[in-house]
């Protein structure tokens, strides 16, 4: 009993070192500014020397409970922020297409994520800048399953087994409950970036949670 | 008439040469944003070599015409941004405590600002730190223009010139002008900047907004 109480807290302290050795970013497949944040997360874990953690949100899911919706609809707000995308783009040579958004559904492309990072994580990165890509770059529209499969495909996963894995009961539960908790944890927006329990809203935010993570905070 | 339109085209190259010369803050005194911001633009100002224009500016009329409210009322956005104002203000060594800024009526400080901006433009800046401090810091609600007219006095203003100027048809246009031609420029939240016609929302731009005024854009 008390090697297992040792072996407990070692184990503890073990998840709370591994937990500060990555940034971990929510976003949601439909959000330019998910994809933006997306192109900028790799750059300063590598500069902080931490892993990636990531995890796909639906927007939904917090407009529900916030009772907000899209800021691309809102007026004035949503001319900002188109200038907003592309100056930031700009800045840092992201290639970038304001696609219609409103025409994206990204469920499909969240479950194949889902997957990879049970199944493949080491193949989740390239899934998600090769989906996020096909839209902001290339003004595709990954909506269908079909579509996100020959996505997979190109980043070398089995096109049937990602299929199948956007159709499993199991993944789809999976991906309902991650973002129940992401509720949970207070996201509301994409990209929010967590170092510890520590949270940053969006893109604009991320040269302070690069001071944040060199100083250990403040 | 050569003459003439000579004279204006000089002056219109004058007035675009003054206009590179500023960095330009529309804040809300309700807005704790705004309060940051205006903490911060000073600094960012002086680095840069330019003057600061302070507008004040009413949220209401943006969130009319974007159909949006105050921030702090949405769930999850609230408790966020809880934190994050904290965490900017503790960042940059700013004292400051988040008061109730539903009990806040801006109306009347505005106007105040509003007449120095046009009888004493040396006071403007110490007129709106007083004000911004005096909510922000000791926890004070300024909505009563004889509390703004304390606060007038404080900086070297005369008290009364102050309470006559709230009361004056003629500067409560002038600021009802001035939001209209803000709303119309695009603005919709506290603070935005503008550098020429370039806007900045929120004080997690103003590094951004640095780096714009340093480059001369990109």
């Amino acid at each position: 009993m008390a090697g297992s109480a040792a072996w407990g807290f070692v184990k503890l302290v073990l998840e709370n070192d591994v937990s500060k050795q990555r940034v971990e970013i929510y976003f949601d497949f439909t959000s330019p500014y998910g994809y933006l944040g997306s192109e900028l997360v790799e750059g300063l874990a590598e500069r902080c020397g931490l892993d990636v953690e990531w995890r796909p949100f639906l927007l939904g899911a917090a407009f529900k409970v916030a009772g907000t919706g899209p800021f691309m609809n809102v007026p004035l707000k949503g001319d900002y922020a188109k200038r907003d995308l592309e100056r930031t783009a700009r800045e840092h040579g992201i290639p970038f297409t304001l696609c219609d958004v409103f025409a994206l559904k990204q469920v499909a492309a969240s479950r194949a994520v889902t997957w990879t990072r049970r199944d493949a994580p080491e193949k989740t990165a390239d899934l998600v800048h090769a989906i996020y890509r096909f839209a902001f770059v290339e003004g595709g529209n990954f909506s269908e399953a079909e579509t996100v499969a020959d996505l997979a495909a190109g980043v070398g996963l089995d096109r049937d087994s990602a299929l199948s894995a956007m159709n499993d009961p199991a993944i789809k539960d999976r991906l309902r409950e991650d973002v129940e908790a992401a509720v949970d944890r207070g996201v509301f927006g994409s990209p929010v970036f967590f170092f510890g329990e520590e949270p940053f809203w969006g893109v604009d935010h991320m040269e302070q949670l690069e001071r944040w993570i060199a100083r250990g905070g403040w």
